[in-house]
């Protein structure tokens, strides 16, 4: 049985979950907490990075969220979740990396803001102008649509679709961006997005802890 | 022809220059100088994120080198840069993102000291703390070895490689992790790397250029 090492915040962890339910797939899920869950011994001996989400298969031990969502294409093509044609593949690449190295980096600041720590504002008009960036190309790959790659819903969907929809809470409007807000209506209908949507009081919980978190990175 | 928007220091792009030399495939070469060529307005209307590399192929333009490497694969599949095993796959893109997402933002404090700019100590720390713990994973990756993916050369080596070798310039010493120093000497005998590394006297002299656009960068 497959299983995966999950917290209840993890955007990371979310893409993977919603692969797995995409693709109806069995597994364990583990939710840890990531107060101290993720540096035990045992996890650590997992993931030296501490990190979720941890996807474990038969054995082999995957960590990374987009490594984790190739393999389970690899592995479990159906339904597949990548187009074969080199320009669709591009376009899934493209909101894939560019969610994680630009976008979602971006929001870092923009967190520590929100949990009422310090940041200069340099940093933050930075952050805001790499988001407003992403978002146009972001807006630019899912034109025509109705997905990044056209008519079918990929990776890219995914990857970008757990982190784009939660830009308004850290003050980035998508209302600029119809067609990217239309997207993020399409994915909110899919069951994988409701099913794995983390609740408005839990986040609110869980500030706290990611104050404590965030205080202790660069 | 292919044409790729490079820079002399951009380890993102010196990627898609080894896979277009890999891959054997014919390309014009654009050496931009980053102190302002990548805000250009016919730049920008390439890459709205102002950044290298950029790869224009008959129409279509692809940014991000991750992306690029994937489009280029699949596009131009002789010599194969990926695997087909799920295992190997995997292998691959752990290397691949625990590069871009781990190792690689880890440096950057690194490297604003090495400018003399100022740096917190607490924020060092935990960015040696993760790139030590990341090259652990990547030892672990080389296990067998002799490439990230076992027996063939793969995007996994092209991404971390044109990474891991330059850590020492930031006092991350290679010598605990003999098999990782090993796939670095391995690497460096390949004409595609040798073709394409930046000169000392080269990285000495843009120093000053890296310490402005630091300086802008949260």
């Amino acid at each position: 049985m497959l299983k995966l090492y999950s917290a209840p915040l993890s955007s990371n962890a979310r893409r993977v979950w919603i692969a797995l339910l995409e693709k109806q797939l069995a597994f364990d899920l583990i939710q840890m907490q990531l107060d101290g869950d993720q540096f035990t011994a045992e996890f650590t001996a997992l993931n030296l990075m501490q990190r979720v989400p941890v996807l474990v298969d038969d054995g082999v031990t995957v960590i990374e969220s987009l490594a984790i969502l190739d393999y389970l294409e690899a592995k479990y093509p159906t339904p597949p979740l990548l187009p074969s044609d080199p320009g669709a593949i591009a376009r899934v690449r493209m909101a894939e990396i560019l969610t994680i190295t630009e976008i979602q980096p971006a929001t870092l600041p923009l967190l520590k803001r929100m949990v009422e720590m310090d940041v200069p504002h340099p940093v933050l008009d930075h952050a805001k102008d790499r988001i407003t960036r992403g978002l146009q190309v972001l807006a630019g790959l899912l034109t025509p649509g109705p997905y990044v790659a056209g008519d079918g819903f990929t990776l890219g969907d995914i990857v970008a679709g757990t982190i784009i929809p939660g830009l308004p809470m850290f003050g980035i409007e998508l209302q600029p961006y119809p067609n990217v807000l239309a997207w993020c209506d399409r994915l909110a209908q899919r069951p994988s997005w409701q099913q794995t949507a983390p609740a408005p009081e839990v986040v609110q919980a869980a500030l706290p802890t990611i104050r404590k978190i965030l205080s202790a990175r660069y």
